[in-house]
C-alpha cells in the first residue's frame, strides 16, 4: 500500500492536467496567475469589508461556505503560480516560518529576568 | 508505520503555536488575517507588474527565491485564515475543483462530432 | 481672469509628461497600470491591517503621512490608468453615483409610513 | 460668478451627503475604506488578469464602459478615505510627484556627456 500522497502535490497535478486540457498553458504566466490570486484574495476580502471583527469570527454557515470557496480559489492560483515557477510552496513556507521565528522571538515567561 | 502526516496541517499546527506563543489570537480575526493574505498578495504581484509575461516565466535565481517567500507569505496566512474559520483548505479546494469542471468542460478531441 | 484648471486634469497632464520623459509608456499599459495600482492598494490596507476600526480613525501625524502617500500613489496610478484608456474619471465617478443613488436608496424619516 | 469648484471637493461633499443620508457612517472607518478600495482596485484588475498588454490597450467600448466604473468606485473610496481622514488628495499627489522626480530623475540627453 502506497503513503497517502502529499495533498499539494495531488492538486498540483491535477490543476495542470486541468489547465492542460483546456490549452490554457499560455494563459498561465506567473504574471497572469500572481494577478489572478489577488483577485481572488479581493473576492475574500469583500465578505469581511463591512463586518465587525467580531462578525467575522462568526460567520453563518452559507457565510462560510461562500467564504471557502473564495480561500480555495486563492489556493489553486498559489498552487498553479508553485508549478509554473517549480516553487516547493511547503519548502517555502517552512523557510520563512524559519524566518520568522528570528524576526519575532518568542518572549520570555513574563516577570523573567530573560526577558 | 504511520502515514506521513498532511502538510497543510502540520503547517496549521504549527503557525497556531506559533500565534499562541506571542498572544497574536486577538489580532487573528478573519477580518484582519484576510486582510494580510490579500496585502502579501500585493507584494507578491509587486515582483512581476513590469514584467512581460514572457519575463515572468524567466526569473533569475534571486528573483524566484524573493517570490517564493512572497508565495509563502499568502500560504500562512491562508493556513491561518482555515484555521480560526475551522475550514478544510484541501477539501474545499477539491470541492471548487468539481464545480470548476462544471464551469469550463473538458473540450472533445478536436475535429469530434461531440465538440 | 482663467477659471482654475481642474486638478485632475493638471495631475494627468504632468504625469504623462513625466512618464514621457522616462519612456515608461511602453510598460504603461492599462494591464500594468492596473496591477501598480492594487500593489498601491495593498501598501495602503498594510497601514490599517492589525489596527482595530477605532485606531483606524486617529493616526498619529506620521502615520497619517504614510497613508497620505500610498493613497497619493493609488489616485497617481488611477489617473494614469485614465488617460492611457482615454476615461473621463469625474465623470465616470458622477455616472456611479448616479448608479449608486438609485441601488441605494435614501431611506425615508424615520417612523415615516413612507418607510 | 465664483470659479468652477474643485471638482474632488465635490465628489468629496456630495459622498459625504450619500454616506449621511444612509447611515454609514459607522461603517466607514478608514480601516474598512481601505478594504473596500483594494477590493475594487480587484474587480478593475478582473477585466486585464487573462489579457495580453496589446488587449488591454484596445478595450471594446462595453469593456472600456465597465472598466471606467470599476475605476470609478475605486476613486469614490479614495475621496471618502481622504474624507474620514482629513487628507488633501491633490496636495498629497502633488507631494508625492515631487518625491518621485527626485527619486527618478529625468534621463539627460542620449549621447550627452550630462548623462
Amino acid at each position: 500500500m502506497t503513503p497517502a500522497p502529499d495533498s499539494l502535490q495531488q492538486l498540483a497535478q491535477r490543476l495542470q492536467q486541468f489547465a492542460d486540457a483546456r490549452d490554457w498553458g499560455p494563459f498561465h504566466s506567473p504574471k497572469n496567475l500572481a494577478s489572478a490570486l489577488i483577485v481572488e484574495a479581493g473576492e475574500l476580502l469583500e465578505h469581511f469589508q463591512w463586518m465587525t471583527e467580531a462578525q467575522s469570527r462568526e460567520l453563518a454557515p452559507e457565510q462560510k461556505q461562500a467564504v471557502a470557496h473564495e480561500m480555495a480559489d486563492v489556493l489553486l492560483y498559489l498552487v498553479q503560480l508553485s508549478t509554473v515557477l517549480d516553487v516547493d510552496l511547503v519548502a517555502a513556507a517552512q523557510d520563512k516560518m524559519r524566518l520568522n521565528a528570528q524576526k519575532y522571538p518568542e518572549p520570555g515567561p513574563s516577570g523573567s529576568a530573560a526577558n
